[in-house]
């Protein structure tokens, strides 16, 4: 994280301790701007959905306008039946009347664990506090900070920001998990610009945006009932969409790689790029099946060059590929192109030996292409999350 | 295992080391029949598909019988290109010649590692002894048995058996590992029966078996591209067609279960049972989502009565539920019933320490069930692959 990261133009935020977490860790905060935000939402698509995101589906189903995020961590308020849908909208008419806007143009966010009641008594007596304290990014973030106050189980904040030519800024955060996690891998992503972008437009393109980053994260398999990505525009500034669009990936991918990188006990960040696929889609599967399989995942983690593991997981996905064309490398080395290659398997077990590992597969029937990110499989990461109780 | 397990009427097999395998294991095996087979094989739908899945599968489009299986392990002939295709033809013509068959009436069955070339020459070798060795069941599993002979990192063989009531038997024999293998968790069910049931009977039934039990054995998520399921009838006993199946189902989720037992690494045996679904087949994936979830296995690992894990895995399949009469049992407890429901975690988890954990969901929206079997997640699990080195 950069302890001086800066909002862009227009946001305001405050983080704090309501209590929620056993630990006294900072669990709420607020996301706020001075002008009606356009904004998009991507929701995870678990068919259980938490309280804050059934809301926040049925808000951005209106299309008005927004005009601040209130999050907390420490409890996701899932599967929590009508108390927890009532628990959730006092903590939205609470931040509504801290801020002095209404209800409906307050997004929430709860993440931690599930099938717990929101303590949102504890939530309603520090909103007014944190709504008291609303600072711009660069305070903010040097003392309880707003990065740090969204996390659960993660180890570090994750942060990321990229300046368009025209001076327009866009600012990630991100919260999230590697690898399973006690509390469920929920992640949440929120972009920050002060962008001059119509609202249709982002609505338009942030799903291409979220499906080349946030979803290329491939966690344990499990979506989260609570996973939002929320994209947040105080217009101020004009800006060239194609640029603004490629500085939207560059933040999310950035985020996507942190969080894979903060897997639980994992010690590399495993990034694995297909291409020659029938179609970005096809690649960008193929690319999340090898980051997810526990083979491969286990294969980087004992630096094993076993490329067998990568072409198989591969071919369960069912995409389209041609074996005689097909090649993979691993660390830059080709280790199969249609038929098993000659090489030092000592050599690249020693490529493999570091905090980052690339994985590339060529499918060779097409131009599609995309990469996913993960991280090893470790001893630690099960024992962790084994000998956790609830 | 049971030592003195009889092959039905008809069947006569043999095993022996070929020395594919550095262990000296016996690595190689024949099952035979005096008379012509009918049959009917499900094989795996990974895309990436073995030398011996491709070549049976084209011998089942043509229909006709067959006559033996012949089995290697220790080498799985896959993403070997046409050097592979060639070599497992030769397996084919060597057992048929020994054999004195055409080499059509001969199925070939390969595990092992991939991305080898298979060494037939030494199982050129090896055949005419084996068939001369041929006897029947009893005698040969005795000794080097084929149980045996088909393992690759299997800690146990897997058999199982029934008598229908007019005398006819149900005999099951399988290979394959509950979770992740160096060489791949390929698994291998033969099931021999003397009953006199028409191919086209047979070829109709052995899906739906093989869906409620082979397939709901869920592994690490992969299909490994050598994934076979035979069913081989020597026609000699009228059977009631309902009890046949109910035989084949009891033979098939026997195996089912003690492969999921012998996962690398387990310690306990996970059984999910899904109910109240819209169709068995939702069922069916829902108890294998929840039996794949590595948050799941960490929980039953660790006796963490963790339910939030179960409706979640649940809940991102995209099965259709009704939250508010969605029931979970752990253990026979009831933990969830459309919300948290107060128990005695302490006694949960006792209860989960166990070398069997049932969890039942009931979906609340239909008739439809269905059951899938896997194993806890271990640290010893990730280590063993980890360490592996190929």
């Amino acid at each position: 994280m950069n302890p001086t990261l800066k909002l862009p133009q227009g946001f305001l935020s405050a983080a704090g301790t309501a209590g929620i977490k056993a630990s006294s860790k900072p669990d709420c905060a607020l996301i706020v701007s001075g002008a009606p935000l356009r904004w998009a939402l991507a929701a995870t698509t678990n068919t259980l959905k938490a309280a804050c995101v059934t809301r926040n589906k049925k808000i951005a189903d209106g299309d008005q306008a927004v005009r601040a995020v209130v999050i907390n961590s420490g409890n996701a308020n899932c599967a929590t039946g009508v108390e927890g849908e009532r628990a959730n909208e006092r903590f939205a008419v609470a931040a509504a009347a801290a801020l002095h806007v209404s209800a409906d143009e307050i997004l929430t966010a709860s993440t931690g664990v599930i099938g717990e009641p929101l303590p949102v008594g504890k939530l309603e007596a520090t909103l007014p506090t944190l709504a008291d304290r609303l600072a711009d990014g660069a305070e903010t973030l040097a003392q309880e900070t707003l990065a740090q106050a969204i996390l659960t189980t993660d180890l570090v904040p994750k942060t990321a920001e990229v300046t368009l030519s025209g001076g327009a800024r866009v600012v990630g955060i991100a919260k999230g998990s590697g690898m399973i996690h006690p509390n469920m891998a929920t992640m949440f992503g929120f972009v920050l610009t002060d962008a001059d972008v119509p609202q249709r437009t982002l609505r338009a393109l942030w799903p291409g945006v979220v499906a080349e980053s946030f979803n290329q994260v491939t966690v344990d398999g499990d979506t989260s009932p609570n996973d939002m990505a929320f994209l947040l525009a105080n217009p101020q500034t004009k800006v060239d969409e194609a640029e603004f669009i490629r500085g939207l990936t560059e933040v999310t991918q950035s985020l996507a790689r942190q969080i894979a990188r903060d897997g639980e006990g994992a010690t590399k960040l495993l990034t694995v790029e297909v291409m020659g696929a029938a179609s970005d889609a096809e690649a960008r599967r193929a690319a999340r099946a090898v980051v997810l399989s526990p083979l491969v995942k286990s294969a980087a983690h004992g630096n094993d060059p076993n490329w067998g593991r990568v072409l198989s997981s591969v071919g369960a996905t069912g995409v389209e590929l041609a074996l005689p064309s097909l090649s993979i490398q691993l660390q830059n080395t080709l280790v199969y192109a249609g038929t098993p290659q000659t090489f030092d398997a000592a050599e690249v077990s020693r490529a493999m030996d570091a905090p980052e590992l690339l994985i590339r597969v060529d499918l060779g029937v097409g131009t599609g292409s995309g990469t996913a990110w993960g991280c090893d499989l470790t001893a630690d990461y099960v024992r962790i999350n084994a000998d956790y109780h609830t």
